[in-house]
């Protein structure tokens, strides 16, 4: 906390850039706007595949491209900008002057650099429609949403074979996702309060995104420094490398000093969308004492926060002083850093929370940058034995409520969940937050399908995850193997970022997201015809999947080999299937024909002339 | 395969042996037969919580009692012999010759030291009943059963507190989980053929274990050299390193030379179950040409490994001649090992599998040791795509026809299932199991949810275990960072353990088992108590979780802090929390009586007190 920040720290360690392995990114122009790039990663595959590439969903923004210099203290470009000033509606201001308390009074060497370059903010000047919601609304597609559209699709076209069937083959308890996704399609949801675009008028270098129960499921890395450990360069860096990894969205949990310029540099240095929990920064300001926290202090804190670009602020209002005493008797009381913080706040005032009461100013701010509601569970569960009591429930009640209220205030909205929650208990939840937020998406943290494997957490919520995913959660929060014990270092981070994204994808394929599968598909036909390389590639991690093969077979004739280390040549399941069907694909059309109508005849056709060929399944080894 | 084996290289690495932290072994003798001695572990908590120590399932035998001194050379006390002949129906014989091709030819100085001790095998002479089916058929009950029910109530008395409606509460999904296990429930499992305890009447140093859906579920870890890496001190270490973490049953997949003598060093070291493939062995016995296996040399290689006391077989006799040509147009084809070497062996002759064709023998050969059945699925699915197809299930159903086949002929059976099968289609496996196949114990590898994260795959199968387990998998294979990719080190082992322990634990609380959360509350209560070190000692892995606190915040005064270094002190959600409630905790009856009843007066007198005492949740940090 009170170590100086070298002023060129930033310096000290290099931003992660440059593609993944046989990766190229491309971008592509929607019809619907031809001037927008849509990037997406096209994976090579090794030209005996004779398949095309694979385009996977790219997050990573202009880090991964070689052709963008990077220059941090630039920032991205910022394309947004015109988007919506284009739209009107808004107007640029001076903005609010950086106060001292921005950054917890820290001065001289203290001090984090300021970045660089001064954008004056844009803000909704109340004489039409701003937030995404408002458009889809009135009808009018907006850049943002074809932009997604384009993106959900992988750059596919419509035709992809039998992608309607592939939806009927999944289960998606209700959602309604489409073969194809039109920019038509994402308006319709917005508007319907079913997904949001995390996208405030302020952060002009966003890549857009959406999240919403049908669409791809999302994950959101945390960042942040603490009061114990971590600098301003290194949280930099924790937004590239996670979203390196897949992260598609990122929260900075900063708190102590510097949080103002910390946040900065980050905002105007990422692709993807940045959430804060608002009150941090607020309690900061009155040093620490919960009891000292005004809504003139939080109020001036959302605005500082808007004006610089963030895209979603976690607020708990839900958490009311009636519910409190409902914690009494928990196993693990209030788990939320804002829920206990709040809580603490209307006891000592025997106050209402001012979140609550102040609830429709909040909205006219938020509505004013498109910033969106992330409505907290500041009662979530901290202990499977807490799962969805009455504290838990009466304040996901309460977010229904908020949720109205916020739509017909203009905002996108979507709502937090837990927590430490057994399997048998998850589905309860995700129904219940449809029915109770009118389809808002949910944003779940995990949750945690046991409590005794600490270490290991980042597994005990990706089952919890991949679950609730599949049953509808929109967007979940990636929990690291450090939870409950330390800060995530740079290898945690991939690691929690990794585990999230395959969670994801395992929802996507369980709901029948009609493109999710081609890339398992692919990578196991390179799995199947031993091309290591592609496996390797096509891989979440192609780093992690490449140094576990070389570990015990690292020479470079094993990347061709038709076997690995764990069956060794003999016993090599695929490579003896593969010899059959070799053997198999001797035979004339009429012997093929009779192997699938008739296999009696076919086999016994293939059995002699497998004799005849010296059929063979040992191979001999190396050494 | 090739390398010479050190005859002293079992001295060079160091038996894994000790308690673990804060953990002593008990023994507890079961009221039906107090002369047995059944293994919990006790892990102490520290003495501010004033709570009893937490009992917990015990896998890893007399290598973590210091009361006993290992001498590998010697193998483990058996006690089962005694058991097992007091019982009657068995001879005990000469047993059949060490033959050279069972150590795969190996000579001089790359033939594996033997064992140095040898004894007569036990096989039953056909009086009367032998296997634990028939015992519990016939009503009577054994001395393995009374230990298991002993083991599965964890060392509790039948009282438990509210363990009826922990069970209640549960969703288990039809399965019939008992309050408390008594060896007469135990008995009737057995007898229904929904339950199996695997315990060759050779494997006398066997701490029984039982795997039925109504029990707490279980899961297997897979050691074994193959042909490329590892040698047998690693192997028995592996075992024990395997156990230590919580592996309930191993087996040993081994291959090339030296499989007679690693297997019996496993065996005579190992206080679980051991299982195998024995058509593995068989195929090195005929130089690995699938074309030259025969019934005979099979059948031979069932009588060595059953004389050793091999637990349980894994016998692909449900991949019939018919349904390989199912497989054809597979992404990934067969990729079970010993599926794809009988499918090699029925094309190339043109016949029936010879496991289907001596079915009948091979039972007779399992009932003469009371070697359980692991009927294996040899055509599962290696590949999303293929999940649930034609081939797997015409397989399963034939699985099911055998299963009644050898329930007739007195055998234990339970029923391996897939692979790779994305999360909508994971029930469906399930249910088709239990209808198909009668109830017998179903023992799943993962399966795996996803294709795309190889290197993570203990984690997209982890989600596949946890949510077969709580539909009702009484076992579950686990599977290491490495599959796919290389053979699992220690370290890779120990990973796919504990992810595979969490997962089975996921379920079992899931599934309403009474006393399974009972671990995961005293680790919430020791959370919110800022008890570190509790935190550690109850994890299912106290080592890294020690380690990962220690990285941000090594120094012992940090043991005892009330925060850790995610939130920092001043951001504590529980610190908060519990202030508010010691707060709460200064009021007096009636105030706290008003707290509950009704929470505005409560909370007002709460507020006001709160005040008075300088409420404060500022803590300084420490630089």
């Amino acid at each position: 906390m009170n170590k100086p920040i070298d002023k060129d720290a930033l310096n000290v360690r290099e931003i992660t850039t440059g593609p993944l392995p046989a990766s190229t990114k491309v971008y592509t122009a929607p019809k619907a706007d031809p001037s927008l790039r849509v990037p997406h990663r096209l994976i090579a595959l090794h030209p005996t595949a004779e398949e095309p590439p694979v385009p996977v969903y790219d997050t990573s923004g202009p880090y991964s491209d070689p052709d963008v210099a990077i220059d941090l203290d630039a920032g991205l470009p910022r394309p947004r900008t015109a988007w919506v000033k284009a739209r009107g509606h808004v107007v640029q201001y001076e903005g609010r002057d950086i106060k001292p308390e921005d950054n917890g009074n820290a001065t001289g060497k203290y001090l984090a650099r300021e970045f660089p370059v001064k954008h004056r903010p844009l803000k909704g000047d109340r004489t039409g429609p701003v937030t995404q919601y408002e458009y889809a609304k009135a009808g009018i597609i907006t850049s943002e949403m074809i932009y997604v559209a384009e993106r959900e699709n992988l750059g596919r076209q419509a035709m992809l074979d039998g992608a309607q069937d592939r939806v009927e083959a999944g289960e998606s308890f209700g959602a309604e996702i489409p073969a194809f996704v039109t920019p038509e399609f994402v308006r319709d949801e917005i508007a319907r309060g079913r997904a949001i675009i995390p996208a405030n008028i302020n952060h002009a270098e966003l890549e857009p995104q959406i999240i919403g129960r049908n669409f791809l499921v999302k994950i959101n890395a945390n960042i942040g420094n603490s009061a114990v450990a971590s600098s301003i360069e290194e949280e930099v860096e924790k937004m590239v490398w996670a979203t390196r990894w897949g992260a598609d969205n990122v929260m900075d949990l900063s708190t102590g000093r510097n949080i103002h310029n910390t946040r900065e540099w980050i905002i105007r240095n990422s692709p993807v969308p940045i959430g804060t929990v608002p009150i941090y920064q607020a309690l900061e300001k009155v040093n620490g004492v919960a009891e000292d926290l005004t809504w003139e202090v939080y109020r001036d804190t959302l605005i500082e926060q808007a004006e610089q670009g963030v895209d979603y602020f976690t607020i708990h209002a839900g958490v009311r002083l009636a519910y409190i005493h409902l914690t009494a008797n928990r196993v693990c009381g209030i788990v939320s850093r804002g829920g206990s913080i709040m809580a603490k706040w209307m006891l000592s005032h025997h106050k209402e929370s001012f979140l609550y009461t102040h609830f429709d100013e909040i909205c006219d701010i938020m509505r004013d940058y498109d910033v969106s509601f992330s409505l907290g569970d500041g009662l979530r569960p901290g202990a499977v034995a807490d799962a969805n009591d009455r504290a838990q429930f009466a304040e996901l009640e309460t977010l229904g409520e908020l949720t109205q209220v916020a739509w017909a205030k203009g905002c996108q909205v979507m709502i937090e969940g837990p927590g430490h929650v057994p399997m048998h208990k998850i589905k309860v939840n995700m129904d219940k937050q449809l029915r109770e937020c009118g389809e808002a998406p949910f944003y779940t943290l995990g949750p945690l399908t046991t409590d005794i494997a600490p270490g290991y957490d980042h597994i005990t919520s990706g089952i919890g995850a991949a679950m609730i995913g599949w049953f509808g959660t929109s967007m979940l929060c990636y929990v690291t193997p450090k939870e409950h014990l330390g800060l995530p270092d740079r290898d945690d981070v991939k690691v929690g970022v990794i585990t999230y994204k395959l969670a994801a994808h395992a929802a996507d394929l369980a709901k029948g997201h009609p493109a999710a599968q081609l890339r398992d598909d692919a990578l196991s036909r390179a799995r199947f015809e031993f091309r290591w390389e592609d496996q390797f590639n096509l891989s979440l991690d192609p780093e992690t999947a490449r140094d576990y093969h070389d570990q015990t077979l690292p020479k470079e004739a094993h990347k061709t080999a038709h076997f690995c280390s764990m069956c060794g040549p003999k016993f090599c399941s695929m490579e003896i299937t593969r010899e059959v069907r070799e053997y198999a694909d001797g035979l004339s059309d009429n012997e093929k024909k009779a192997l699938g109508l008739s296999a009696e005849e076919g086999m016994k056709e293939m059995s002699e002339r497998f004799k005849a060929e010296g059929g063979e399944i040992y191979l001999e080894t190396e050494d």
